[in-house]
């Protein structure tokens, strides 16, 4: 069967289904796609902290009631290093407070608001035509196949999605790092043993102290990239994170409860540019990938949105391709400094091999950053997050 | 001959100099010994900008007569990159200006309000009983061996000194990081072609255009650390200087003239922990090196020597040791402060290699200090130099 829209979305994720709700906010038609099943991309954890400017994207869609009720507003962070705890006041410096929701969350209100075309469980998309008149081809989850021809297609796939693997490689230049560690992240029934998130330095390594709502907590540990989930029952969770997370100044402890779930996530930095190719516009994980450091991965997803969503109902209002055309460049400056920003944290945060003048710099860094009002307030400034284009 | 005093200096350079200048103004007695002739050190060029809290010193000193004379003052540095420079308001930001005036010449000022006795050109220089009654003996310029007997020993003698040779490495914590490149420095006599320090990072490399006098201008290029000088004739330095100063913005062009100095210095830092041996006290470059891009060298050593002196005052006068036993510590705290500094600027200035997330984590971060008042203020605050402790 073949249909016709104006935008392909290629991925339900945040990326995907906030580009559907702009579009929709602006006239536009879109069909959205997504490999996975409804009640998987609607489980599947990832991030929790929301920019300002996030939050005040989805309350602008109507999207956000339920985040306004049932969210955590934080005003601060800590900086825990050498067995003391550091805070920096975010929205004291920079003017904003954060809020702790789940990605998965998020993604569950924008499915129930959307009412247009979203087809879960495609299989064997393939795009094509995407300098003239794109096509995507695809396997309904009946087993029909589809063909959607559309103006322009949104690649919202994620890292391993099949948008950016339909570009010829020699036109993408591709920005790479991969770190020396991962994080061991777990959801654990557990009410927050403190308020705000803790992120921690520790000569054992980095542990990062998060929660999910008043009665669950997200946790991470350092470990190594091909860290073996096995060798981790919960006991030793446990007892990590609380040598980890140990200060001198308090009897603070950590609450522990049953682990709902454990896994192990590689961190890397990846970009790619430019982020469009003909008619295919690359936003989100498709384009780009962040150490979850900085928080920044949705944040960044809906920025590139809001920057497509902009340029694409310029072009149908007016014939004008010009923000189309600065799409890529727009997105890459906000890319850089979120890039940036989630490598630096990364590495002031985890000891890395055994060169005691690299954790020294790291000590120095934190003593100054937790110090400095100038320092600090880069910090936050970068933290909640600057204005979206 | 065997002579005695309370303090004996090892190293005329500014932090055996100053340190010699701060004990008499506190009534102690001290000798200096310098393997280097007079006419040696006085010409030895080394770094040209000044903290305000160093200029201070030398006021309160009645040693900065010439020095504010002759001294060029600098309320800002540029970033040049992408071939667009950029301006650091220091004082606006930080408060405070820094001050061209060559180390050597404070050297020579520092010499010749001198007095007290001060010996050029020894040599077999030896310390020991350094744990309870130190002696350091030499041979004097005419081929007299000496004794000397002091309470306490400055190892002022800079990084290939006799005083940190003489700690029992053991004791010795070592931080160290070299850097895959080096400058190679000119002294030139030609008028400096822009007011104000230039800082230029280029896909060529590092260049920075500083200025000695309305006359002499002191440039930096990038080099690997095993260049041959020879192969760097007068014209291929400016053409090079040429290339990386370029800028799109306006019609700026480089002044040369006669080359009248040119060497090549490798980067490196490096921290012994603690500064401390018994009656050992080492200061500046005996304990610390610092890559010049912070221009932080000679600053850190009086910040050092000031602790030493206020330490001894107390001990003299009241037999307090308490300010001796802090002195690592007080002034590591300052010199991790700045080996961060100086690594961080050395890290966003060098490119290096062909990794290209490194280069573009380096223009991302120099648009970014460029741009945000936070982050230029800690740039700032950091250049201009922390209040002395």
């Amino acid at each position: 069967m073949e249909t016709r829209t104006q935008v392909g979305i290629i991925g339900a994720g945040p990326a995907g289904l906030v580009l559907a709700h702009l579009l929709r906010q602006r006239g536009i038609d879109c069909v959205v796609l997504e490999r996975q099943s409804r009640s998987y991309v609607e489980a599947r954890i990832r991030a929790g902290v929301l920019e300002h400017g996030t939050v005040d994207l989805l309350t602008s869609l109507g999207l956000a009631d339920r985040l306004h009720r049932e969210r955590m507003v934080h005003h601060g962070i800590e900086l825990l290093f050498e067995r003391s705890a550091h805070r920096i006041p975010l929205t004291e410096l920079a003017g904003h407070e954060i809020s702790i929701y789940g990605q998965h969350e998020v993604v569950k209100d924008l499915i129930a608001a959307w009412d247009g075309p979203l087809h879960f469980s495609v299989s064997s998309v393939a795009l094509s035509s995407l300098d003239s008149a794109p096509v995507v081809s695809y396997v309904d989850s009946s087993g029909v196949p589809q063909v959607l021809r559309c103006d322009v297609i949104a690649g919202c796939d994620g890292f391993h999605g099949v948008s950016r693997a339909s570009i010829p490689p020699s036109v993408l230049r591709v920005y790479q790092r991969d770190y020396p560690h991962a994080w061991l992240g777990i959801l654990a029934q557990a009410p927050p043993s403190s308020e705000e998130l803790i992120y921690a330095h520790s000569s054992r390594g980095f542990a990062l102290h998060s929660m999910r709502s008043p009665t669950v907590t997200r946790m991470y540990l350092q470990v190594r990239p091909d860290e073996d989930l096995s060798l981790w029952p919960d006991e030793r969770i446990w007892s990590e994170l609380r040598a980890r997370l140990d200060r001198s100044e308090s009897t603070w402890s950590l609450a522990d409860g049953p682990i709902l779930e454990r896994s192990v996530a590689a961190m890397r930095s990846f970009v790619v540019s430019p982020m469009r190719y003909g008619r295919l516009f690359l936003a989100g994980d498709a384009a780009h990938i962040v150490p979850p450091t900085g928080a920044k991965g949705l944040n960044l997803a809906v920025a590139d949105v809001k920057v497509l969503a902009d340029a694409l109902s310029s072009f149908y209002a007016t014939g004008d391709s010009a923000g189309l055309d600065a799409y890529s460049s727009t997105c890459l400056q906000r890319v850089w400094r979120v890039q940036h920003f989630s490598w630096w944290m990364t590495s002031m945060l985890h000891p890395t091999g055994d060169d005691p003048f690299d954790l020294a710099l790291q000590l120095a860094q934190l003593r100054y950053v937790t110090s400095s009002r100038a320092a600090a307030t880069s910090l936050a400034e970068n933290y909640v997050g600057f204005p979206f284009p």
